[in-house]
């Protein structure tokens, strides 16, 4: 990875009918979330679901790559005539969309010339100036065109090849987070962490979450900030909170 | 529900830093989505996914209000520091930010008057001119501001609400869908599908999905259409398609 930023964000684009129509479970946001914010320090501020639509994938690409640092697409890359993620972003660039030499020779030699078919010779296609983000599960690789990384949708060919987007990015500063579990209700503490939101505005955000476990309800109080510090300084005032207020709490 | 028009659309927007950090994974995308076309013949045209920030909730929600016939709203509408939805959206639409009568009645009826104290209040508090969503399940009701749905993001809560937002939707047409699932690779049947699509291009969307189970890959293709005869037609091209190329199938 490059040199250090403080802040770095990216937005995610998914692209893909499947998910908005509710048929398939997106599962690459969390993933991609929580592996920028751990190993490179970007934070996601954004993300769009659309479908497989050419002028949707163009306008939102445009806009996104503006907006953020990064940008993340994930789905249409395949063999398909629904498969339209790299030619719509070509186009969104005014690139042309060509055949990438490199990754028509990786996906020659992963099938053989025989059973390379012009359906797989698609996924050699690209926006010309590419760079590409190896596929170590299944070949088709991923590329980086300008500030926007194309990865497949599938979670477990997008999870195999996620680390080799790493070298494109600049690493930014991670968040941490300390997350409390609490046997109370939100509105027995909210007026308390209003007054440490307020006290540690400017480094620590702190949110608040409804859970329901073992037949009691509770409140998991999460703390995130770039600084450890920081963090550490207002769980203090919470403890003093929980104690003063002789609230349970549950260690996960 | 009231007269029925042939296309009517929702657009989701999920506000919670929770999801974009990758904390917590969504679950209420798919749900509204399936219910919407299953119970509505409603279609998810588009997702955003946002932090709990006061103009980027504003500038989204006023967007997606005058593009969608709905925008359905997830997050933001409990007692705490960081639940900053209602208020937002009342930013947005220029209306007054005060106690809903007949919410505040509630839920001093729930917690009873000596229970029902400041933070609780604060969820009666809503847009002018909202009508409420009534939540069977923990009392505070979601609203609808124009044409703003706006509910809780625990899934089971939201879950239980979700049928109270019916008498607000104008009725659509029913997307239906077939799905076939092919022991075969996409690349085997790309042209094929593609003629099939270029036949129907006008009444059915088909899309291609790798899969992997019982240790084999595989493609579910999905015929999706309003209209179930032209789903037929186009199902009984594929089935030629899958005899000729002796695919076999898997029925799940």
């Amino acid at each position: 990875m490059k040199k250090k930023n403080k802040k770095v964000n990216a937005a995610i684009v998914v692209i893909g009918n499947e998910i908005l129509s509710g048929r398939t479970q997106d599962k690459n946001v969390s993933f991609i979330s929580n592996w920028l914010n751990n190993s490179c320090g970007i934070s996601v501020v954004e993300v769009r679901i659309i479908p497989d639509h050419e002028k949707t994938i163009i306008n939102t690409i445009k806009e996104m790559s503006k907006k953020n640092n990064y940008v993340f697409t994930t789905g249409g890359i395949g063999p398909t005539h629904d498969d339209i993620t790299s030619e719509s972003i070509s186009k969104a660039f005014k690139t042309k969309y060509e055949i990438n030499k490199e990754a028509y020779k990786i996906l020659e030699n992963y099938y053989g010339k025989k059973e390379f078919n012009e359906p797989r010779k698609k996924m050699a296609k690209m926006p010309k100036g590419s760079k590409l983000i190896y596929n170590p599960s299944s070949a088709a690789p991923g590329f980086i065109i300008k500030n926007v990384l194309v990865l497949p949708g599938v979670p477990s060919i997008l999870n195999s090849m996620i680390e080799n987007c790493k070298k494109f990015l600049i690493k930014g500063s991670k968040t941490h987070s300390k997350t409390v579990n609490l046997f109370t209700v939100e509105s027995k503490i909210s007026r308390e962490l209003e007054d440490i939101q307020e006290k540690f505005i400017k480094y620590v955000s702190i949110g608040s979450y409804p859970f329901f476990r073992l037949g009691k309800v509770g409140v998991s109080v999460v703390l995130r900030s770039i600084s450890k510090s920081k963090i550490k300084m207002a769980y203090s005032d919470l403890l003093k909170v929980i104690r003063n207020k002789k609230i349970k709490t549950l260690s996960i």
